[in-house]
């Protein structure tokens, strides 16, 4: 709320009316900046002004103090270098996910780089239109703000003032560690599940009817626009070559690890893999809790997942997570609710007379389906 | 049905009174036959019979036809040659994920394997314990049966018998051939899941904070029981390893692509990673139909979820599917409800007159959570 004390009129232009952009815009605008909406194609900056992220009126370029680039990645650096030169007092920032690519354009563009200073809140995708933007996508989440070593002291504090009025959790980190980062957790993890994923374009059709969940959750990402990670993968390969060469020898490792030892090759490995996943797993990065889980099956009938949550509300239960997945054959579902474990034959007892068939996994056991 | 009037009164034992065990004893005792429980664990065959799976009492050996095997992989090879032995008579099947090396243990046990046919019911979870059993849990759901080259064609019919009285969906093939098709679509993505989350165990911590949900996705089965993997991968070693070299072998090219051309260099790849997820994707098998989200922002409070679901439920929204992702910093959850897109905005208008924060997002959009 310093921020919308400080800023309180300041003007600014948003370029790239997406979901991000706009919602960048919408709580810009609510904190009294004064916010100026441009995209390549003007209905979207349009449609922006009518869910409150701005006004579609041009800006006076020599009042502008902030330039926002939210953009798709492949056009980034061509947007930040025209802003720094059309808008001659603005600090420009963007919302984009990979950095250090952008620099080295600005470095050549030779416009004034020091009014740039990059950042990258973690929510929202570029793809997503304007219809769907809000002033709180950004409430507490992760906003990195990574300065380079000649952007201004004034830009960065501006562009951390930005993620203040967002209500954002600002980190700040360098530019190339914020794209080792984003390589190890997000960039590296698409390629590998891509890599699976088209490893099955070779597996015999009849099968793939052996499939469980468990492929479908390691291969999901790797169904998302190619065109998106394509880019992606074209601005960080520099950070993201080393971490793949890590990948490959630690299948190396493996496949030798197995070969000399079938029995135990795989052990260490099978235990990295647990401890990775501890590192990231847990409700709110808190210490992982066990709950029973309550297995509802659902009849793949219009309205029968409204009928077992109005039920399992009615119920009473305390719902701590809940996961559903689909029977790939018989027309079913089975939506697994979990509740600590005392509650869970009470919930599993009441849904099961109000109709449903429902059995308890206890904790610490495997959801019932098979994933082996 | 047929299996029940056919083996009405056949005497059967069940080893191992696991999820798997228990249910195929209650099938089994619900189409007539006379089934006998044992388990290392008396207490849980005791629990299996009083939820209707059998039997505790001893049956005689010259009347068993026929012994199910529902005990860890790694016990299997030596229950199965026992029984063999120990019921002259009997049919041995058993319900284990791999085939191949349980032959080769066979073979050298000397052992009279024309009475043995395997069977892999895909459902259950050998971890899972009795009380969750239900005569219901393979009803249409693949159960592959593997007949050796010796298997005595009696043998096979009653192992396919007992696969329809659970009322299964049979699937013969070749032991070789089934081995192939877990490795490819159940114990690679295991591996390939692991190695991701090993790999985090390289990352630093701060950098863990910029974690998304893809990243949790394709670690997630990597957090399952190292135990049982090992036992899964030491079995299947053989089928496994040539699948992890055509993998490695992928990455290969990957990385030479992305060094000679970062921009273009992992095209291939990422199209055929779309190709892959499309040859699995889709509820129950059909093809993939585009919902739009309602995204319901959800407080993390006692009981807000399934207040959630009721109304949603009230709300009459033919609910296609779910998923919950939590913020790792806001205290709050985001679940996202896919209907029929014409339907998603009356949805999201009936949640948010009920009092809560929800957004659409159309269909072929990311659900307006950072994937990238």
């Amino acid at each position: 709320m310093t921020a919308g004390r400080t800023h309180r009129g300041s003007s600014v232009v948003i370029i790239g009316t997406g979901l991000v952009g706009a919602s960048v815009g919408c709580a810009l605008t609510r904190a009294g900046w004064d916010v100026h909406l441009q995209d390549r194609n003007p209905s979207h900056a349009k449609v922006a002004a009518g869910v409150g992220a701005g006004t579609t009126d041009p800006a006076d370029p020599d009042q502008v103090v902030l330039v926002v680039a939210a953009v798709p990645p492949g056009a980034l650096a061509r947007v930040i270098a025209e802003s720094l030169n059309r808008f001659p007092r603005a600090t420009v920032t963007d919302v984009g996910s990979i950095k250090a690519e952008l620099l080295d354009n600005l470095w050549r563009s030779g416009a004034d780089r020091t009014r740039y200073v990059g950042s990258h809140p973690m929510a929202g995708s570029q793809l997503s239109g304007p219809l769907t933007a809000n002033a709180d996508l950004f409430v507490d989440r992760t906003w990195v703000v990574t300065p380079h070593r000649e952007s201004r002291p004034d830009s960065v504090e501006l562009v951390s003032a930005v993620a203040a009025a967002c209500r954002a959790r600002e980190v700040r980190m360098d530019v190339a560690e914020h794209d080792a980062a984003v390589a190890r957790v997000s960039h590296l993890p698409h390629l590998v599940s891509a890599l699976m994923a088209g490893h099955l374009t070779t597996v015999p059709p009849d099968q793939l009817q052996l499939a469980g969940q468990g492929l479908r959750d390691v291969t999901r990402i790797a169904g998302s626009d190619p065109d998106l990670w394509r880019q992606i993968v074209a601005a960080n390969a520099v950070a993201l070559v080393p971490e793949l060469k890590a990948v490959q020898d630690r299948l190396a490792v493996l496949i030798t690890a197995i070969e000399a030892d079938p029995v135990h090759g795989a052990d260490d490995h099978l235990v990295a893999g647990v401890a990775g996943t501890r590192l990231i797993s847990g409700k709110h990065g808190q210490a992982p809790v066990s709950y029973a889980q309550v297995v509802v099956e659902i009849p793949d009938q219009p309205g029968m997942l409204g009928k077992l949550f109005t039920d399992a509300g009615s119920a009473g239960a305390n719902i701590e997570d809940l996961s559903i997945e689909h029977d790939q054959v018989r027309q079913v579902g089975y939506v697994s609710i979990a509740v600590v474990a005392d509650t869970a034959e009470a919930l599993a007892a009441a849904m099961r007379s109000a109709g449903w068939v429902a059995r308890v996994v206890p904790p610490g056991r495997a959801d019932g389906l098979d994933r082996s």
